[in-house]
């Protein structure tokens, strides 16, 4: 194993460090601003842009701007670098370069699995906002799920009656890091679509999975998972923001969100973004490259300050489910807590973490998904989502710690 | 004037002249291919990346990488600096901040305007296929144009039924390049809105211009043009691709086209593209400090050319309007041409011009707008649009003139 192989420091983005990548910015005041030793622990909400996808990123934002719908040489060959770029995930994935549809970011992908359906939708209570508005919106089945996060299999066969046509499942969940048996579920649908048309019903069923904050922690190839659409997001594995796409498995038929141009197999109209499509299909391949020991190092990380956080706190509650986890996340409510102002306070001593899901936290409302999962008002409102990623460190681990501790005791002894 | 003010090659992008702008690529191949001195004129299909702008959106590209929906300061101030460049592009468009809706793109942006009423949609044969595509799904008029891609007033007048909700006119065609009045057209639709008054018609009736060709070029003040929703592309004005926007007048209620989040005031959810954001004001902010100058310079330059051309080919077909055109674009027709293979005769030239809009240029199908104002399919298949940009040097049509008169020689006789 060489040191490109080796998710050393040589292959982290820089950010705690105090060191800069070496760009020219037109802002020193904020440069000072942010190159202090801040521990970022908020990897779930944004993870910065992986140095080699910058670079990679970097011809297509100066030199190679030209349209790929041009017909001139140096058009065609961007072209031919986007669809490169396509290929290359459709390999990483397990899908066909057709069935890759670039998309604008993960809420776009959902909406386009979703309203690119005309019938029933069945989903879970702890899905991303972008799941649950549009089934609000709809004819629609919205499941519980257990303590843990978990939904019940059984309960999910009973839902999918004869005339639901899209199953929208989230693979892990982004605020509490609870991973949903994927494989499993496609295998029921697999078996519903055989019955249906046994019995002549020609009402199709797919299977959509969210797998945004899956991928660089999770196998994310469809055709081992069993998926027939899936969402993924470049903004989530260290790839630029507002670069996206859904997977969409070879025969299924969508309605487009976006009609124009006809781009994207007419599924996704606009001028191609092909620096976000070339960064993102770099951005995958790290993650995936580094996956299984990076999995390894964040779990035996997030594990140690579970451990040290359950002896100094014997209260806590940690969220989720302990078995079928993301490795890199850890959401625990302390009773009594003020878990926004905990965050403050811990802002203000040089560490970034989160209450809920960024979104939730944005508008003062309370996390629909720890609300599901049972907890009290009360608990939910002590609680907080640390999120590991690619530059975290154990030294920063072990700063974090008396941190966290005197921090967490500070504030509960203020409620 | 300072060099700050002055359009010279110190505020010019320079991938004609064969430099660079001092940023590392990972791939020498391409940028060796691409510094040859070649003569890029289709600044109408893609423009690039501001080297100022770039520079303005790096840090949001590397260490502000910050979710802007986070809690902790340093994501605070990244949703500072992106509600600042909301704020710089509304005052630059003569628009309150919160009425810009950031978008990824103009056919996204058009998508949001006319998806996002109910009623009546009237519009205009030459516009792009991302207003065609909705209008054609929908109860709509498309409105013929004269010889001149000018729409009649009296006839837009006579369109707008009582049931019409929104009227969609592009403020410059991007093919032809022929310029509408839009602020005659606003005033039009103003006698409406108070005649429906009067007479109790409670539907409401809004102007939606598309004025992603026209900024840096033409007036894009929204209180001047009196319109009620305006598209505006960061892509076709030296910013980011995939950035764009909608401008909703204060009052007007549109439904979401994306939901999710609940960002840009609930009508467009995702996490936000700050580095976008502030590229596209700084693009803007630089289109319009040197517009008047800018306009002046490209207007010469293209009428240099048209003359130049008109004398070489006295049966040439100058297509659009020549008292309401954009000033950097040129479209023409030579009765005999293969427009297509002249294309690529002149990129084998190192000169990249268009057949006609890259969309439709991509599909092989012949340009809607060409047949709209009338052309024979053989006159529209022999059409040539040339568009001039920030980087066209007085050298440049200097030397394009041999080239274009040659090849456009031997083409016809080829033919």
């Amino acid at each position: 194993m060489d040191c490109q192989d080796k998710p050393g420091n040589d292959e982290r983005w820089e950010v705690d460090s105090g060191s800069k990548c070496g760009m020219t910015t037109n802002d020193n005041r904020a440069i000072i601003c942010y190159t202090i030793n801040m521990i970022y622990l908020d990897y779930a909400a944004a993870t910065p842009i992986d140095a080699k996808v910058l670079a990679a990123m970097m011809p297509y934002l100066t030199d190679l701007f030209y349209n790929p719908s041009a017909n001139y040489m140096p058009a065609v060959r961007v072209r031919n670098d986007f669809e490169d770029a396509r290929h290359r995930i459709a390999s990483i994935i397990g899908a066909r370069p057709t069935e890759i549809i670039f998309t604008a970011g993960a809420t776009e992908s959902v909406n386009l699995a979703l309203l690119g359906v005309d019938g029933k939708i069945v989903t879970t209570v702890i899905e991303h906002m972008s799941v649950l508005n549009v089934v609000k919106n709809r004819d629609g089945k919205i499941l519980p799920v257990d303590e843990k996060g978990q939904i019940n299999l059984n309960e999910l066969k009973s839902a999918i009656t004869d005339d639901v046509e899209l199953v929208s499942i989230g693979y892990a969940n982004s605020e509490i890091g609870t991973v949903q048996e994927i494989e499993e579920i496609a295998r029921i649908i697999a078996d519903i679509r055989v019955k249906r048309r046994e019995h002549g019903n020609k009402t199709p069923l797919y299977l959509h999975t969210d797998a945004s904050a899956a991928a660089g922690l999770l196998d994310i190839n469809v055709a081992r998972l069993g998926v027939d659409l899936m969402t993924l997001n470049a903004g989530k594995c260290y790839g630029p923001k507002q670069v996206g796409l859904l997977y969409v498995r070879a025969g299924i038929v969508l309605k487009p969100l976006i009609v124009g141009g006809g781009q994207e197999l007419g599924l996704r109209s606009g001028t191609e973004n092909v620096a976000g499509a070339v960064g993102f299909a770099k951005a995958l391949e790290l993650a995936e490259k580094h996956r299984k020991n990076e999995v390894i190092r964040l779990a035996k990380l997030r594990d140690d300050l579970q451990k040290f956080l359950v002896q100094e706190f014997p209260d806590i509650v940690i969220n989720g489910s302990q078995k079928h986890r993301l490795p890199n996340l850890l959401n625990f409510s302390l009773p009594g807590l003020d878990g926004e102002r905990a965050v403050f306070a811990l802002d203000q001593n040089g560490v970034c973490v989160a209450t809920g899901s960024a979104c939730a936290a944005n508008k003062g409302s309370r996390s629909h998904v720890l609300t599901a999962i049972g907890l009290t008002p009360e608990i939910a409102d002590g609680s907080i989502r640390i999120s590991l990623g690619r530059s975290t460190t154990d030294d920063e681990i072990a700063a974090l710690k008396p941190i966290l501790r005197d921090i967490l005791r500070h504030e509960r002894e203020l409620s």
